[in-house]
C-alpha cells in the first residue's frame, strides 16, 4: 500500500519536529515535505542536530508543502492557520491544525481571547475538535481537524466522565496545571534561560490564559450545562509533560465507587488512556515521548471533594502524538498506527 | 557581648545542617555542639564535604549538645523530641523542635495523624507554636518552641489576612502545593533516585498528608471559625522549595482592593514577608537559602476565586530559617539576626 | 517469520528493562520472559509504571527465562553470568552478556581487576567481544556474546581508525568520560540522592576504573600494538548519555587530513556512527534513546594533540542497544532491526 | 569606621549581580551605586526578583557610579574596559575589571585572541594579575586590578604547585574543562534555552577558547619556563561551578609523596584553598556560593601520569567572590572580609 504523504508547515518548531519524529516510526505515513520560515533551505538536522543523517529534508516553501502532500500539519502561531487551511480545502489536502484557530466554535471567545476573527466562517463550520476520546465518530474521514492545545486535553480527560454522570458541581473547578517548558516553544526567552529557570518554579498568566475557554468548552459539551474552571498553569523545570490536578466538588451523596464506575465505563476502551490502579498517582515521567494520558482518582471525604490528576506528555497527548491519532481517524488507518510505543521508563 | 550556645540534635540529617550552616553567620549565636546517631564521632564536614576546614564539628551525643548549649535546636523523627524537651527543660535550656512533637495542641489529633501519645502534658502547654508573623508576642522568651512544618508555614502565610478579614469562605479551601526534593530528607529512596525522580513531577499522600490538621490549626486559630482545606502536595525535581497555590471562594461582594488591603495591613510591617507588586508571581527561586516568604495575590473574578501564590525555601522560613528566627524571639534578639541574607539571583 | 523469542534476566535494573523496551518495538524479536530476584512475582510495569498496560510481563525465575527464549540477555551483577551462560551454552540458547564476565580474552586481568576466576576457559574461548562496528563477522552466528560496557564502547570509537592507521602515538592518551547517572544503576545510594547528585559535578574512581583494562584490550587489538590509556570517568547530573573526550599525541608531521580520511573510511559505512561535520562538537542529548553514536575531530596544532569527542547513549549503543545489534548479528537479521529510531530532538 | 564605597558598572550580568551580593553580607563595604546599558533606571531588583525588598537599587549612569565609589568593579564585554580604568584612574579611584582588557601582559597575545589594541600602554604597566595566592604582594594596594577568569582561575590552582617544583612536564598538559551555564551569560541563546541544554553535555570552542593563552601566561611565569596546555571546555547543564580535570606527564622519579609536600607546602597556609583528604575528589556542588577552591590530587603509575581536579563556582573564586578578595587586598583589609561563607550542603 502507498504511503500517505505528510508534510508540516512550521516542521522547526517544537511541535512540527515532534510530528517528523513520530512519522518517521510511522508504518503507512511518510514525511513528505517540510517548510520553516525561520530556516527556509536549511536541513531539519541543521536544526535539530539529533536527526543528523536520519532525517535531512530540507524545509522549503509552505507552497511546498501543500503540493507535495495529502496532509498538512501546521505549527504556526495563531491567526496563521485560517489562510493555510483554506487552501488546503481547495486542494482537497486534510489540514491538521496546531494551533488555535479552529478550536473555539464561538468567535466571539476567540475575538476575545485571541484578538482575531473568523475570515472564512463556511471553514470553521467543516473543522472538527480532534479530541478523539470523545469526538472520535465526528474526526473519521474529516479533512479539517483542529488539534487541541495541551492544558486543554489534560483538563478535560481528568474530568469529564465525573461531569458527563453529573457527579460534580459544574461550578467550583479548580484546574492546577504543570507543564515542561517544552511547551513554550524553542524560541529563548529570559524567562527559559537555562540559568533562570533551572532550580525555579512559578505559575504565569494566573487569571487569562488563552486555554481556558477552550477547556471549558469541551468541558460544557460533554457535560450538556455550563461548566466554569479556575485555571492556573505553572512551568516546570522538565522539557517534556504536563500534569493536571484537577479539584471538583462532589455532588451530595456521590460515593466513590460511583467514580471509579465512571471512569472504568468510560476509559477502560480506550487505548491511550491509562486508568491507574487506587493508590497510584500519574507522574508526567510515565508518558513521556508517547501519546498515553494517565489518569488518578482521589477523593477527599473531609472536604467532600474530588480531584483527578492526569499526565500527559505536552508534545505527545498533547500536540504531536494527538495529531497523529487524529490523521489516523482521518484516513480511516488503525488509530494507534505509528504510537504504538513503551514509555521510557528513564 | 557573650554568644548564645546553640546546638544540634539530628545535625546531620538536612534541617540539622542547614541550621549549623545559618548559625555559621549569626553575629550572636554560634554552634556549641552537634549530635547525630547515624554519624556520632564524625565531622559533619565528613558528612558534607561542602563544610571541609570551614566548619568541622564532630557530632556528639545528645546529651553532650544539652550539656554544652544554651538552646537545643532538635531535627529528630516525630515521636522522640517528648523526652528531649523535658530534659531540656529540667536544665533550663530553650528547645526548638524541627519534629511535630509539640506542633499540635489538640492531643487526639495527634493520635489520628501521628499515632503516639503526649507523655508530658504539662510540658506540651508550655509549647508555643513558632510561626513568628502571627504569635510573635507568645514566642519572645519562651523555652519551648515548636517550629512549624514547612507546607505549615507557606499555606497560612498565604491565607491568613484574607480568613483573619473574613473575605473568603472558611470551607472550600485548596492548597495545591509543591516542594523541592530536600523536604523529603537525606535518606535515599527509589522515589528520590536521581534518574526516577529526575524529569518526573507527580503528586503524593494526595488526601492524608500529615500537614493537613496543622494547617488547619494555624487557620482556624486565626480565622477564629473552623477552616477546612484541600492539600494536596506535590514533588518537585528542584532541591529547594515550596510553591502554595492557594485557591478560596471570595465571600460576596469582595473587591480586590479589600483583599490588597487586608494584605497590605497585615504583612507590610514584617520583614521576611515581600507581598509582590500585582501582576508578579512568586517563584520559588527567588527565596533560596533565606528566611522570605514572597506572596503573590490574583483575583478569578469569572469565578469568584482568590488565589494567593506563596513561594519560601523549605529549608529556609520552612524549616531551620524560622528556627533561627524563633530563637532570636526567645532570646530578646533583633528578630532578623544571622538571617539578613540577599537571596542569590542563580 | 515466526518471531525470535528474546528472554531478560535481571530484567528490573536499568539495561534490562531498556533492553525490553527496545524488543517492543523490534519487527522480528519479542520478549519471552523476564527474571529478576528482587522483584520474582511481580510485574514489569509494576517496577516501572511507565509500562503499564504496555508491557506488563510478570517477573519469573532465571531457569523460566532461559527455557522460553531463543536468546537470552543477562544483566547480572559480574560474576553470576558464567553459570548461565553454561546454561544456556547446554541448551542451546544464544546468550549475550551484559556484564563483564567474557569481556576480557585474560584471566589475569579479570583476576586482577574482577577479583573472580574463569570456571569453564572453554567457554570462554567461545565468547566473541561484542563490539560489531569492529568485530562483525566474529559476531555472525555466534552463541556466546560479551556486550561492551559504556565507556568501553565510546572509547574505542573515538580512537580506533587513528590507531589502526598509526596516526596517533600508542603512550599519553588521555580519556576524560563523563556519564549520565543510569550507569550506576537501579538502586538508591546517597551519592545518586537527588538533591545530593542536583547541581553538583565530579569525577569517581579517578585511577582505576574497571573498564580500564577493557579499553586498552580493545584498542591494543586494532592498533596491533599495547596501547594504555589514562582514563578518568565522571558523573553528569543528566539520566542518559555518556561523551569520551580523547586526547592523542599526534605522530610527527600527522595532518588534519589524513586523520579526517582516516575516521571516513572506517565509519563512513557504518549506520550508527554519524561522523559529524568539521567544527561540530558531539552532544549526548543528540543520541539518546537510540544506538547511535556520535564523533567529533578536532586538532590542536599548537600542542600537536588529536581531540576526538563521541557520544552515545550509556542505556543504548553503551548497553541495550548494542544488546539488540549483536542479537541482530548473531540470528543474520538486518543489523539495525529494531533500532530504526530518529533521537527526540528535546 | 566608615564602610568602603563599592560601585558596579554592568551591574545587571550574573557577574555584576553576583558582587551586589556579596557586597550586601561585606562588614566594610557597602554597595554606593550601580549601572546598566540595558536596564538603566530600573531597580537591581526589577531585573532579579530575588533582590525585591532587599536591594532595590536603580541603574544609574557610568559616570555616577565612577563619582559615587571608592572602588570600581567594571562586569563589561572586552574592550570596554580600557577607557573607563582610565576615568577611574585619573578620578583616584580603585578599578577592578572583571573582563580580559587588562589580563594580558602580551599586547601581541591580547591582539591575537581578542582582536583589540592597547590604548594606554602606561596605563596596562601599572595593571596587576587578581591571582591572590600567587601574587598576594603584588596586589596589596594597587589601584588597577585584572581579575582572572573563571578557566583561568581553577587551572592554574590545580597545576601551579607541581610546575613551580618541577615535578611535571612543561609540555603535554590536559585541561578538561567543565563549566556551569552561569559563566555564559545572562543573555538568552539557543544553546542555553532550558529545553535544548536540559539533558545535554557537550564540548565547546574545542581548540581557541581565549583563555588559553591567559591559563599559560599564569602557569608559565609560576614555572618559569614556557608552559603549553591543551585547553577544553564542557559546558554543564547547571548553574554553578567548574571542574578542572588537569592531567600531565610526571618528570621521571617523581614520587607521589613529592606531589603531595610540594601542594601542602603551598596552600596550607591559604584561607580559601581546601587541599581534599587523599582520595576525595573535588566537587562543584562543595564550593557553591562561595570563593573556595577544592583540589584533589592523583597519580596513574600506570601511565606516569599526575590528575589534579579542582572546582570552583565560577561565579565565586571565578569572579566575583576573587574580585571582593580583590578589593580587600587593595584597601588593606582582612583577605577574607565579606568572604566568610559556609558553602550550603545542598
Amino acid at each position: 500500500m502507498k504511503k500517505i504523504k505528510a508534510g508540516v508547515v512550521g516542521a522547526t518548531g517544537y511541535a512540527g519536529a515532534e510530528i517528523c519524529r513520530l512519522l518517521f516510526g510511522h508504518p503507512q505515513a511518510e514525511l513528505s515535505a517540510v517548510s520553516s520560515v525561520s530556516f527556509e533551505g536549511m536541513a531539519l538536522s541543521q536544526v535539530y542536530p539529533a536527526y543528523y543523517q536520519v532525517q535531512d529534508m530540507v524545509c522549503g516553501t509552505q507552497d511546498e508543502v501543500v503540493e507535495k502532500s495529502d496532509v498538512v500539519f501546521a505549527a504556526l502561531p495563531h491567526g496563521l492557520s485560517q489562510e493555510l487551511a483554506a487552501q488546503c480545502h481547495q486542494a482537497g489536502k486534510v489540514f491538521i491544525d496546531m494551533g488555535a484557530d479552529f478550536r473555539l466554535a464561538d468567535e466571539a471567545a476567540y475575538q476575545e481571547w485571541y484578538g482575531g476573527t473568523y475570515t472564512d466562517k463556511a471553514l470553521h463550520e467543516e473543522a472538527v475538535y480532534g479530541l478523539p476520546e470523545f469526538f472520535r465518530e465526528e474526526i473519521k474521514g474529516k479533512r479539517l481537524i483542529a488539534n487541541p492545545g495541551c492544558y486543554t486535553t489534560a483538563v478535560p480527560l481528568a474530568l469529564a466522565p465525573a461531569l458527563e454522570k453529573g457527579l460534580i458541581e459544574d461550578r467550583g473547578i479548580v484546574c492546577d496545571c504543570k507543564s515542561g517548558v517544552t511547551g513554550a516553544g524553542r524560541k529563548p526567552t529570559q524567562g527559559n534561560h537555562y540559568p533562570e529557570l533551572n532550580e525555579s518554579f512559578t505559575a504565569y498568566k494566573v487569571v487569562g490564559h488563552r486555554h481556558t475557554p477552550e477547556i471549558e468548552q469541551t468541558l460544557s459539551r460533554l457535560a450538556k450545562e455550563d461548566v466554569r474552571v479556575t485555571f492556573v498553569p505553572h512551568l516546570l523545570p522538565i522539557n517534556r509533560g504536563i500534569l493536571a490536578t484537577c479539584y471538583a466538588r462532589l455532588k451530595p451523596g456521590v460515593t466513590q465507587s460511583q467514580i471509579w464506575e465512571a471512569y472504568h465505563e468510560r476509559y477502560d476502551r480506550e487505548f491511550f488512556l491509562r486508568l491507574l490502579p487506587q493508590g497510584q498517582v500519574a507522574n508526567v515521567k510515565n508518558v513521556r515521548y508517547t501519546n498515553y494520558c494517565d489518569i488518578s482518582l482521589f477523593m477527599d471525604a473531609r472536604t467532600s471533594t474530588f480531584i483527578s490528576i492526569s499526565a500527559i506528555d505536552n508534545m505527545g497527548k498533547g500536540a504531536a502524538g494527538q495529531a497523529i491519532q487524529n490523521m489516523n481517524l482521518s484516513f480511516g488507518l488503525e488509530e494507534t498506527a505509528g504510537l504504538l510505543l513503551l514509555p521510557p521508563a528513564f
